[in-house]
C-alpha cells in the first residue's frame, strides 16, 4: 500500500514542545526568566511550532533564514519556506538578553507563559528591511494590507532562537477533537487506509460551492481534509463554533461516510496570496496531506493578486521544494443552463445562468432569516447559520 | 511548459504504413504474394499498427512475445504489453508460406488487400494454447464470452512478422475529421498547449452520466479527448455516425469551447476487462494522453469482472511499465437529494434517490419517442436519438 506524503524536509515531524510530565516544572521555571510579549500572529506561530506543524524548524527566524526566506523562498541550509516565521521585541528588551540566554515568551492577550527561547541572535530589520518583507512576501507595501500593516507594526528588533513550548493555551480544549496535531492526523489518515489526502483550507462555513471543491477532491483522491482556521478572524466572519457544526451538518448529509475529516488549526491568517498558498500547502504536508485545494485568489485580500497566482505559483517552484501538490479549480456555483455544480472550467454559460451570491447578501439574507436558495446552499446548513444570527 | 506523455516504450511513434506516394505500387506488387485471411478483429489490428496506435511494435506477435504477454504482460524484450496482438491462418497456406516470405494481408470482410507482411515465424496455438490465452487474458475459457469465442474461432497456425500497410480501406474517408492519428493528436494537444489529456473511451452516445465523467477530468488535465471506438459494435449499439453527432451536441451545449476533442478510432472491442483497460491506456499513450478515464467494469461484459477490476490493475503494475495514469471514477448518476450529479465516492444517499435507465429502457424509451429525464440525458441529445430510431 501507498505511504503518506513524507514530513517536509523528508524526516521526522519535530514537535517543538516539552514532554507532558515535564510542562508544569519548565513552566514554573520559565516565569524567573525575561519576558518577551507575543502577538497574536506569534502566538499562532508558536502554536504551529509546539504541535510540529511547521516542522523541521527549530523556532524563529535568524537574518540569513529571514533574507533567503523574504528573497527566494529557501533557507539558509537550502530548505524551501515561503513566508518568514519570526519575533520582534522591543529594543530595551531585546539588549538586556545576552547571548543564548533564555527568555519566556507570553501571550500579550492572555499573559500566559507559553514557551521557553534560547535567544540565538538578534537583528534589527529597520524600516528597509520591513518594506524588503512586504515587497517580496505579500507583493506590495501598502499599508492597507492586513498582513503587511502587521509586519510594518513589528517591534523593531528580532529576536531568533530555539523555542520549547510549555504552555499550549485554550485552543486544545476549547477545541477538543478539532484541533488535531500533525502525529494524530497521520495515525487517522493510516487508519482509514488513506494514502492520498486533498486538504481544504476554510475559515467559513460552507455552502455547496464549496461541497463542489471537497467532492472534486473526493475523486481523484482518497479522502478530504477540511481543515479551519481557528487563529483570528476577520471582524464579520462567522466563529469557530457555530461554522464547525455547519461544516458538520454538511458533512453528515451530503458525504460518504468515511471520505471526510474535519479539524481546525491555530493559524493567523496573513493574506499573502500566492505565498500564503504555499505555506498552506507546506503546512499540510505535515499533517500528511499530497494535495491542497487552491481555488480562485487563494488567501488573498482585495485586489492585490491575480485570481490565479496562487495556483501559477506552484509551478515555479524547484524540483523536490514541496511534496505536497495544487489541486487547482476555479470558481464553484450552480448554473441553472448545467442544471448542476460547474466550475468555470466546465460550465460554457453566462453569468446570468449561475447561482452566486455575494458573503455580504448572505449575511443580510441570514441575518433577516431569509432562506437561501438550494442552488446556493444545503437547508441543514442555512438552519445552523440563521439561528446564529437570530442569536447575536 | 511541461511535454505531453512521450510514446509507450520512450522513443517514436511507429506508423507501419508505406509513405501514400509508394502505395499504390506497393499495393500492386501485393497482388502477386500469397494472401492471407484477416478477421475483423486482424483487420482492426492492422489499423490500428498503421496509425502508430500500436507503437512501438513492428507488427503481429511470435511465440515468445505471444506467451510473455499472455502470462506476465511483458515482451521478451521487457516491454509492458497487455493483450497478445496476432494473426492467424489455415495450416495448408501457413505450410505453403516459406521463411522470411512476403504475404498480403487481405481483409475478409472487403477482399481488399490492405498490407504486406514478412513472415518471420509461424507456430500453431492448439486447444491448449488458446485456453492458456483466454484464461490469462480474459481470466475465463467460457466460449459465452465474446473475446474467448474469437480466440477459439482462430485459425491454427499464427504468423509473425513486420507489417507495412498500404491500405486503411475505408476509415479514413468514412471518418474523415473523426479518424485522428496519434501524430495528429499530438499536434492539436501542442497546438492548445495540453499537456496533461484525459481519455474518455466510449461506444455509446453520452448521457449526463458521461459528461460528468469528462467534467471530472477537466478539472485535472488541460483537456478531454472522448475517444469513440469505429470497429465492430455490438448488435442494438448507435452508429457511429449518429453518436457523433449526439456527442457534438453534448460539446457544443454543455462544455467550454476548447477543452474537448471528438476522434475516433478503429478498435474492436475484447471486452477483455482489466487487461483491455490496460492496453486502452497504452494507445491512448500514444496518442498523447496522460489519462484514462477508467470507470466502474471497464471494458467488461457479463460478469466476468469484478466492477473494479479494470481500476486495480492499475496498481500492480511495475514502474515505468505504462506511463498514462487510470482517472479511477466510480458509477456517476443524477441524485435528487444531492440535486445534482454525483458518483458513488460522493453521494450517501439511496438507489431511490437515483435517476438511472437501463441501455435497455433508454432504447425503449426513445424509440417510442418519449422523452428522457433531463437529470439523465441532454435535451439536445435526446433529440438526436429520438430521430435516428424515428428513422429505424
Amino acid at each position: 500500500m501507498s505511504e503518506l506524503v513524507a514530513p517536509h524536509g523528508g524526516g521526522e515531524l519535530k514537535p517543538l514542545h516539552h514532554p507532558d510530565f515535564e510542562r508544569a516544572e519548565e513552566a514554573k521555571r520559565a516565569e524567573s526568566l525575561k519576558k518577551v510579549q507575543m502577538t497574536s500572529k506569534e502566538t499562532s506561530d508558536l502554536l504551529m511550532f509546539a504541535m510540529g506543524a511547521y516542522t523541521p524548524l527549530d523556532g524563529f527566524m535568524g537574518r540569513e533564514d529571514w533574507h533567503g526566506v523574504c528573497a527566494g523562498m529557501k533557507m539558509k541550509d537550502g530548505l524551501f519556506w515561503p513566508i518568514p516565521i519570526t519575533l520582534s521585541a522591543d529594543k530595551d528588551l531585546a539588549d538586556s538578553i545576552g547571548e543564548e540566554e533564555e527568555v519566556a515568551l507570553v501571550d500579550e492577550e492572555t499573559g500566559t507563559v507559553m514557551a521557553i527561547m534560547e535567544v540565538l541572535e538578534k537583528y534589527e530589520l529597520g524600516e528597509d528591511g520591513k518594506t524588503f518583507e512586504c515587497q517580496h512576501v505579500y507583493r506590495t507595501s501598502d499599508t492597507n494590507h492586513p498582513g503587511v500593516q502587521k509586519v510594518m507594526d513589528q517591534r523593531p528588533v528580532n529576536l531568533a532562537g530555539r523555542v520549547s513550548v510549555v504552555n499550549e493555551g485554550e485552543y486544545p480544549e476549547k477545541y477538543k477533537g478539532l484541533y488535531l496535531r500533525p502525529t494524530e492526523t497521520r495515525a487517522l489518515f493510516a487508519e482509514k487506509g488513506w494514502s492520498t489526502v486533498a486538504a481544504f483550507q476554510t475559515r467559513n462555513p460552507m455552502h455547496r460551492s464549496h461541497e463542489h471543491l471537497a467532492k472534486i477532491a473526493i475523486e481523484v483522491c482518497d479522502g478530504v481534509f477540511i481543515h479551519q482556521v481557528l487563529g483570528k478572524l476577520k471582524p464579520g466572519d462567522i466563529p469557530a463554533e457555530t461554522r464547525t457544526v455547519a461544516i458538520q451538518a454538511m458533512i453528515d448529509n451530503y458525504f460518504v461516510p468515511g471520505t471526510v475529516i474535519q479539524a481546525g488549526y491555530p493559524i493567523e491568517m496573513r493574506y499573502a496570496g500566492p505565498r500564503e498558498a504555499l505555506i498552506h500547502a507546506l503546512i499540510r504536508q505535515n499533517y500528511g496531506c499530497s494535495h491542497l485545494i487552491v481555488g480562485r485568489d487563494h488567501a488573498g485580500v482585495g485586489d492585490y493578486y491575480g485570481a490565479f497566482d496562487s495556483q501559477h505559483i506552484f509551478d515555479t517552484l524547484w524540483d523536490g521544494a514541496l511534496e505536497t501538490k495544487a489541486l487547482k479549480i476555479d470558481i464553484t456555483f450552480f448554473c441553472k443552463k448545467c442544471y448542476g455544480m460547474a466550475t468555470a472550467k466546465t460550465c460554457p454559460h453566462d453569468k446570468e445562468d449561475r447561482v452566486m451570491i455575494s458573503g455580504t447578501k448572505q449575511r443580510e439574507m441570514l441575518a433577516a432569516g431569509e432562506d437561501i436558495p438550494s442552488e446556493f446552499s444545503r437547508p441543514e446548513v442555512v438552519k445552523i447559520l440563521q439561528e446564529f444570527y437570530r442569536n447575536q
